[in-house]
């Protein structure tokens, strides 16, 4: 069975913590070990993992890429959002983190995080777990 | 099990899409729910999903991939694809698609990429389906 | 079950081969096919497959990456390993890899890297084997 969230992003670029969702959605598969897969049905968006405790380091993640990949850079493509395309194939549109005792198991310092790079807009995320 | 598909590229980097040999194995497969594990053996090579519709964004990501990783750097590798094994750690040389009714779960814009990043040449795929 | 492999860098930033590391454990796991989920479970760290023949590929990639990403470019971040956390999403945390006849099934020229980006340090690495 698939899941789906809704993410809904403020900015065009922004990390979305959606930790607790899929915890959420974890919590009501009756899960207790197994993986659980993360996938990102759009082009202009992807799904990572990064530090959860300290927003500056979602400031510099977006920062960085959008440096890096600009939002103007004389692109082929005339939708005006190539470099969101770019970004999303840069970071992906799966994830899948382990399940153990039901929880999530994530480190220390690890979120997850919904990539808007096209927003702000409202985006779905698919979310299968998988007793294994 | 695994399947392998072939994948024929025309230059040296390129977007190659396999989503209609993907669909195929799966349907070959019958399994009707589950993962499609995709997985390049490859270390020059990735595999990606993205947009399908407009060409102009597959030209763009590869645009700027080689601008960010140019093909000569100065790079310490003396057989000249350096950049290519760096392109291939950036986009990733494994991805999954998710399975329902026996069709891979992509959203409306995507299709699934071979990226050839050392092209042009005869190249191998791997696919492991997974009901569950 | 989840098992650990314990990897210890000796530089800033440094590819660690964990090859045999993860193939000795799928060997003791039994498994003869499925799949071999690695995850990271540190937010300035990842996980990559590429070549394993000659060491100057990983010196090419690290070189890259800390040119795209350098360590000190004014970032908000005030522990001073923003850097560390951007590669960690742009190489990412997870992969997995395809096992067959109680073996992984990595191309001819792949090896399995810890990616460290704020070493030298020891860090945990998490392995989940499935048969499937």
């Amino acid at each position: 069975m698939i899941r789906y969230i809704n993410v809904k992003s403020k900015s065009r670029t922004e990390l979305v913590n959606i930790t607790n969702l899929i915890q959420n959605e974890l919590s009501e598969s009756g899960v207790e070990s197994g993986i659980c897969y993360l996938y990102v049905p759009h082009t202009t968006a992807a799904v990572t993992i990064n530090e959860g405790a300290d927003p500056s380091v979602q400031r510099d993640v977006l920062a960085t890429l959008n440096k890096l990949i600009p939002k103007d850079a004389g692109y082929a493509h005339l939708e005006g959002n190539s470099d969101a395309h770019i970004k999303s194939s840069a970071i992906g549109a799966s994830d899948f983190v382990l399940v153990e005792d039901g929880k999530l198991v994530l480190g220390t310092w690890q979120s997850i995080y919904f990539c808007e790079f096209d927003g702000p807009r409202h985006r779905r995320l698919a979310v299968k777990i998988v007793e294994c």
